[in-house]
């Protein structure tokens, strides 16, 4: 027996007795019973039904359209704030779903609140639903509360209307009191009625969704009954079919059984195909999202949320994630998520919640990797592509508009956070878990500063002294401060005052090279010689005592930052100790003379810190 | 063809061509193509392998016993945050994990921070590691890393050294610029290093964990490669299994994939009983807990994750959500999740992030439904039971010790909040969405205020209108101040100054009744005759001209808030208008007349509204 066959039960076993629970463990497996009251619970097959699908087909399927979104935030997301919005909030909520394309959107539960009734006849008294948008909304199957709703919807072109009631096992003992035929006549009877009632306003285009509440805890065989009832009363067609929502009201079980539920119900219809089978997942296991992938794999054709997931208790799945992850697999979510940060605070404004940090392509750290490795990875991902873009180009050589043309592929970021209307927040963010990735995409982007590799390794300890040390953050500015701080500010115990170089653009004759220096608080002037001015001023340097020798050079102009400026890295062996130096200046000349003045100081200071 | 057909491709279909993104689409769908850049991302098929398993049997099996938990807050979560831990939050985190039940524990990354590496020196010098609980430490697989590791763990009696190096196809071009053999070789030289290295320190318990991180971006035939080699070079065996991590570093496709990645796994290892199958979701698409779950069905032993989600851009796989979605099954998580709140405090003063309102069992808002017919199952839900446990009993008349005795099954509620130390906000959180149900609980639990039924719904009605001209919540205490200005504060017309009866106590003679009252501002004495007082008291009133017949009565004893009160509710006829009426007092003869009374005052309310 492998260990895993002794966790995992064989195809619908019944889990073993608590008594057991702590029998059977293997050796390595420290873990003890806990005292939570495991038997006030029973698993989803006794509770409800144990759902059989062995032919189940949805696990060989992919998305690869976007299903018929509609968005819900006026009434499930509305019913669910601890302040309900006002209806400027409404106006704003209703804005923005039109503008980001949904076509079909829940906007209040009318017959139960004034301001929802309100809401509804300003929304078509001033013209505010675009001639392709259809507003839904929802009723019990209640008599009253119908000829309320058809009030509230007079003149407006195009309607959903959304009758439901509850259909549940629990629901129909504890809460109805009433068996299935009563139940199924509660649907039905409703279905009749909003049929005729519909006959005195023969102005508008009327579509019907019923949901049999609390699908996700009613019996398929039962479930199906209703629906199939409700489809005959309202005489549904291909040409004109009707939604039938199967919704997950609560999230009982993992989302393969929600999928397996659909996917029976989709294979058992009567009229399948004068119905759009519709979802509408909750998410109170955390499963929302693959409760709605995995149905619409099953045979859904629409699916039912809010933005961000706001709605009852733990919300309603969430329409900008599910919309966001068919564009990861490029497939066209036929929404416009292009500016997120726009969407994310008006659904704030309007809800009143936060939508929190780590929340799918919205959060403010869902593209941010702190840790080394990642944003070394990110970094190394981004200039990949622009060596796509352009060979041996890097990612600040490229603008975002060329790294556009190409495919997206870069590690840990699953998007371009720039299609969403974001920032590679991923690489610019740096603390103490952060290695040279971050730190030299800082440096490149913002600063101009593209340090060798070995330098990167060298600075970005500096940085992680500092974070380790206080904590937090470090940001572009105070990068650049440690920067400065480390590299550019030296000036002791050397400290160039004034230079001139003769013979530097020729080859036939060494050049030569003059400068005033304060060298251990005593100003000097020194000359040398060499095949260069790096070589002629180290050959000067001697003459005050030190030997240096470079090792490593390299210098760039800088592309961002301060422009036509020269960076000029120096790695020199100073009198026996290593050390980088850094010199910017507007003359490539100048600006090698101060990195190797850079150089100098710094491999001064690691001899005295070695005691040398 | 049925509408959904043409939505979900065949088995394993490649995607339509963006051009054809409108086409085909049924009429009633009004969406249209966005400009969301699609053509920059590639099918999860083609961007790494399209995963085959046709013969999948994880979707028949059940979830039925706790897998091995490890909880990587120190680490993972750690190295996610703004502000990475302060060795004081570190230590009430590792603390708090401990007491919960976990027995394995990634306490950091020692080789990458001194942070990191003097807490696990602090943690084993000072003895916090209980004897039956492991720390794990994270490393590269690079030599002076390794060395590092193993001099932070040095004395600590059980340890996990888990190594990981990338090998997902991005990484090994972008990053590593290495082919297979090469990024093979990095484990498995990584996995002899460490074998050798480990027996320098044989006082420790040494187990291993290897990574092949990326896994998800991992062709399978080569991640097995690579998982078996390393599995060879450690010479793990059936007693003395090794620890295999398939990593959702980055979660890119529905979560069947990641189960079906998992299964052929778990069914092709080399050495399947010498291997722990470990899962470590993150969660990119919202989907990590239905990947840890649905992975567990399909082989694994061992998830690995952190407190409410925290980790790496959207977060780790949520070990509270996934131990409590097991206990709503009946199976323990073998975790004592018994006081959440602490649990959250805990956790959002070590991560100095907020657990948001809607996160499953630890949200402020998750047990919360303020919809009116929410409430109102939920209120008669606790009411059956309630009267489960005894007969006829409501939910405010048996204690929640006694509720436990029941199996838990409430509308719109998972699980009991008690049973977390949470409470029944779902009906006691009452806004303009709230009907009857919650309002009704509220006057019921805090107040010791039964109303009859009818009551419940004229006078939510009244809190409703208020909610809906305001906004905003109403407490427990507000909605007395309502009630009593409403029902009980009331002296106009008429005021009761004092009462004595008579004969009340015998059913041979009618009562009498003598009353000093102020009607219209005078103060008079009158006098009547009944069958009871009530009869009496309205028989007097004649004499100042008003005409009450009592309609519907009750009468009950409060059993919270004041002690002995009895509560008195009257429906009564008032000179042609209907109105109720609440009377509390220490006597019920007493709460009666003021019931009366009330009826009275508010009865005459209506006929001036009514302009009679």
């Amino acid at each position: 027996m492998t260990p895993s066959d002794s966790f995992i039960s064989a195809p619908n076993e019944i889990r073993t007795p608590a008594g057991l629970r702590n029998e059977g463990q293997p050796e390595w497996n420290k873990q003890r019973g806990s005292h939570m009251p495991v038997d006030r619970y029973l698993a989803f097959a006794q509770e409800v039904e144990d759902v059989q699908l062995p032919d189940r087909t949805w696990p060989d399927k992919k998305i690869t359209v976007a299903p018929q979104w509609c968005a819900v935030d006026l009434r499930d997301g509305n019913q669910a704030l601890i302040d309900p919005m006002s209806p400027e909030r409404k106006r704003r909520m209703f804005n923005l779903l039109v503008q980001m394309g949904y076509k079909e959107i829940e906007v209040g539960f009318p017959s139960a609140s004034q301001t929802d009734f309100d809401f509804v006849r300003e929304i078509i008294e001033t013209d505010m639903i675009p001639e392709d948008v259809t507003i839904q909304v929802l009723v019990q199957a209640r008599e009253h509360l119908i000829r309320r709703t058809f009030e509230a919807c007079e003149g407006a072109p195009n309607v959903i209307v959304h009758f439901y009631n509850s259909t549940s096992k629990l629901q129909r003992e504890v809460v109805f009191q009433k068996d299935r035929p009563a139940i199924k006549k509660l649907a039905t009877d409703a279905a009749e009625l909003i049929k005729t009632i519909a006959t005195d306003y023969p102005n508008t285009n009327w579509r019907w969704e019923y949901s049999p509440e609390s699908f996700t805890g009613t019996e398929l065989d039962f479930a199906l009954e209703v629906c199939d009832a409700v489809v005959d009363v309202m005489e549904a067609t291909p040409e004109h079919p009707m939604i039938i929502n199967l919704p997950s009201t609560v999230e009982m079980i993992t989302p393969n059984i929600y999928a397996d539920q659909i996917e029976w119900m989709h294979r058992n219809f009567k009229k399948r195909d004068s119905i759009i089978l519709s979802l509408h997942p909750h998410n109170d296991r955390g499963e929302g999202v693959a409760a709605a992938e995995l149905g619409y794999l099953a045979g859904a054709d629409r699916i039912e949320g809010c933005l961000f997931g706001n709605g009852e208790r733990t919300g309603n799945v969430d329409l900008v994630t599910l919309g966001l992850n068919m564009l990861t697999q490029g497939v066209d979510p036929q929404i416009d998520f292009s500016d997120i940060n726009k969407i994310r605070e008006t659904v704030e404004y309007c809800n009143q919640l936060r939508v929190p940090e780590r929340h799918p392509y919205g959060g403010d750290l869902v593209f941010t990797a702190f840790s080394g490795s990642h944003q070394d990875a990110v970094n190394k991902g981004l200039d990949a592509l622009a060596s796509k873009v352009r060979p041996g180009a890097n990612s600040t050589e490229v603008t975002w508009e060329e790294l556009r043309e190409t495919v997206w592929e870069v590690p840990y970021l699953p998007i371009d956070p720039k299609d969403v209307g974001r920032d590679y927040e991923a690489v610019i963010r740096v603390n103490s878990q952060s290695g040279k990735g971050g730190v030299a995409y800082i440096m490149k982007t913002d600063h101009g500063i593209n340090m060798p590799k070995a330098m990167q390794t060298e600075f970005s300890g500096v940085v992680q002294a500092i974070t380790d040390a206080e904590g937090g953050e470090v940001n572009s500015k105070n990068m650049w401060d440690v920067f400065a701080g480390e590299y550019l500010d030296l000036d002791e115990p050397l400290e160039l005052l004034s230079l001139r170089v003769k013979n530097a653009e020729t080859d036939d004759e060494d050049a030569q090279v003059s400068a005033d220096i304060r060298y251990n608080g005593e100003q000097r002037t020194i000359e040398g010689k060499g095949n260069g001015p790096i070589a002629a001023f180290a050959n000067a340097l001697e003459q005050v005592g030190i030997d240096v020798e470079v090792q490593n050079y390299s210098q760039q102009s800088r592309t961002a930052g301060d422009d036509a400026d020269a960076a000029c890295y120096i790695y020199a062996d100073v009198n026996g100790a290593q050390a980088w130096g850094v010199g910017i200046a507007g003359s490539t000349t100048r600006a090698s003379m101060k990195a190797l003045t850079s150089a100098i100081n710094r491999g001064v200071k690691v001899q005295v810190s070695r005691g040398l």
